[in-house]
């Protein structure tokens, strides 16, 4: 954000304060103060990617001086949105057809190559229809309370840990609820056989990305068959990046047609922007129709819609990726663990390093940034608990063992320069 | 959306009914089968832009085949979408950055052009600082709904006719809430007396989109000095459009300082993607630390920043696209009067040509786009009220005088062919 009063502004910013007597400004300023009371105000840093150079970047410093630096927090897991195709298909697809899509999908929006995205994603995922929406966020938040509003009666069962976006689709349903224990089977049978014969919901994750954990799929999808549920699954931290086409952590377990919804992003494994839903063509049909969040926005542009199209055909044909970045990965943890930092265990991609308090989470972070020219954003409450604040690294197939060494070296000096904890067991994690 | 089973699809879709006798499938397949029986099941035609001939474009048909088409219906309204500018800015930035930002805002998705986009918009309205959200949609959802939050025991009056986005904003905030007749300054008045001297926030747009009239913003900013209130306004239909370096309404008027909180779209007048608030620094950083809509999302990619920001820049500096489009409108009406269509005046760029009844607006758009190669979108309920079915005409610079005549011609026959009447009296609108 732009927070420097716009030195060539036409006009004067207005004073919203002594209205009446109410100081607008002031309840404003008043809840920002509070997070810096909590120590857990944000600060974005300022970074141009550089294509072809990936995880390098430049860092623009407030003074506007900037340095180059190793991002090792991308969600860009596998550098797609530098591969040459997919920026080959963007460039392409701009010249040929404009910047943006016009409209909304019903009034003049509904170009070719988001038509024919849609037809890519349903076939990923193996299901009759796909949906695009403008992100992963928009799509969780109006295929949830779409599917369960059309559902009578519905109650939604929500794994506990599920993204805010998830949440948020849940709650804007008005529909009952029930919050089961993470990834608790016993817990979710429980709640099912409570439900009795109502219609029901069951909404999950498949990788959790902040602990980098994976859900039981096929054992939930077992309860779902038994107690007559529907099932919705994020795979947001998973497509491009599992499976034997990249369609995610069910595709690996081989579960991915008895789901009922699958959602993904386009923005994380696949390099680009935008959020989808993929399933039956009369549940698709029905979300088009009366979501609200789709029907009354702009459609992503054709030159994103192709760009993302040529990502997903990439990496249903290409594993190279996929392989080199659980093999990146492992060996990233490996060389932490083996300098004694508290990494938390995960079977996937995900490689949280644990701090568990706030004010450290981010000087740590500040530390490695100015020190090292690494960054990797803290990240603190709301995103994860208070008191498991935690630096989560993000190794890529571009990250190589020069620079693991790097961070390994980094992180090491830091931990003893602001004398962090080694071993995490205040987390349940032992550093190996 | 596509609809057909993939072909070449590795699993079979999944039967999402019979589980415990639930037929979940029926319960979407029933409410898709009530919007056919209300006629306002909605088909998206597949449009592929073509850049360089705005607004002629190539309809690919539901067998495959396509048939080049002039668009009348689309929001680009300046055509910016395919302006050399434009477009070199993504396609340049793609090419230096990438495609996709990696990341939220918080991590690793900060990119230089989007923070030098957001200078951009705050400098646009003369604000201290602008915030780009992944929509126009989720600015207003998540903007309307943090700011009114962080008011204690804000009471919002809101337009009768805002839209989705604004009243899902002023829904999620869950504060108490009184709707105004729409631009009823009296009716505000009273709503605003009887408040007393609680805190308000006043939520309304300028260029209404469906029936293109305008706001007396002067006259709201009169009323909310007088009692008190906050404003906040959708200038969605009039960035690029209107005021001296296309800042919109409150800019031609000259009372853009007077606004609280301003949002606009990159998706219309600018021609890309993406929405944005601007106002003052204590407003916007609480909404960059609160909002989640904000918050747990990718942000906009770097191409698409700079695409939008480029025509910011552009839009600042030159007039002659506005000139050419309130030129190229009022030649449209003028001429659709003249041949005694039921043209809804408007003060602004939006020329409604009204139908009245969902089936007639259809088979009327269904028999332009066949029969003439010309598109106009039916807009049905939800969009407007029933029983004010319309066409939407959207004129741009890029319309010229020979396309006006071909549209008054093929609307005039499309008219005389489905016999729908040609006085609008039943909506209060005389056909001059
Ligand atoms: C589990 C999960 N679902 C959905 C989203 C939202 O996806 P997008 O970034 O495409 O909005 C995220 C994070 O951004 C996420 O972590
Ligand atoms: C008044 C108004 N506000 C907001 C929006 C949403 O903007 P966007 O298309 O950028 O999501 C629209 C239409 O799309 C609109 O008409």
């Amino acid at each position: 954000m732009h927070l420097r009063l716009a030195s060539d502004a036409h006009h004067s910013a207005p004073i919203t304060q002594g209205k009446s007597g109410h100081d607008y400004g002031g309840f404003f300023r008043e809840a920002v103060s509070r997070l810096h009371g909590e120590r857990r105000y944000r600060v974005f840093a300022d970074i141009e990617r550089v294509a072809g150079r990936f995880p390098q970047a430049n860092w623009r410093r407030p003074d506007g001086s900037t340095r180059e630096i190793t991002v090792w927090c991308s969600n860009d897991y596998l550098g797609m949105g530098q591969h040459p195709e997919v920026v080959g298909a963007m460039t392409e697809t701009a010249r040929r057809c404009g910047v943006g899509a016009g409209g909304t999908r019903n009034i003049a929006g509904n170009t070719s190559p988001l038509v024919d995205l849609e037809r890519e994603l349903a076939d990923l995922h193996g299901k009759e229809a796909g949906l695009v929406f403008t992100s992963g966020y928009v799509s969780n938040q109006a295929g949830i309370s779409t599917i369960a509003k059309l559902i009578p009666n519905c109650l939604i069962l929500s794994d506990a840990f599920n993204h805010n976006s998830m949440i948020e689709g849940v709650r804007h349903s008005g529909c009952e609820k029930r919050i089961f224990r993470h990834n608790d089977l016993a817990h979710l049978e429980e709640l099912l056989v409570e439900a009795g014969d109502r219609p029901k919901l069951i909404v999950f994750e498949s990788v959790y990305s902040m602990d980098g954990d994976v859900a039981p799929i096929g054992k939930i999808c077992d309860l779902a068959d038994r107690y007559g549920a529907m099932t919705y699954l994020d795979e947001v931290h998973a497509v491009g990046l599992y499976g034997e086409r990249g369609a995610g952590i069910a595709e690996r377990d081989g579960v991915m047609h008895r789901i009922d919804v699958i959602e993904g992003t386009l923005a994380k494994g696949f390099g680009c922007v935008g959020g989808y839903i993929t399933g039956s063509a009369a549940v698709l049909d029905a979300v088009r129709s009366f979501a609200a969040g789709f029907i009354f926005t702009t459609a992503l542009p054709p030159a994103v819609a192709a760009a993302a199209r040529a990502s997903v055909r990439y990496l249903k044909r290409s594993k190279v990726e996929r392989e080199a970045h659980q093999r990146q990965a492992t060996q990233t943890k490996a060389a932490l663990e083996a300098a004694g930092l508290p990494v938390l265990h995960t079977e996937t991609h995900i490689v949280p390093v644990m701090v568990g308090d706030a004010e450290l989470c981010k000087a740590a972070a500040d530390h490695l940034l100015e020190c090292h020219g690494i960054y990797i954003q803290p990240i603190n409450y709301p995103t994860v608990p208070r008191g498991t604040e935690r630096l989560r690294i993000t190794p890529s197939p571009f990250h190589d063992a020069a620079q693991i060494e790097r961070l390994t070296a980094a992180l090491a000096k830091t931990w003893d320069a602001l004398g962090i904890p080694r071993t995490g067991s205040a987390f349940g994690v032992a550093a190996e």
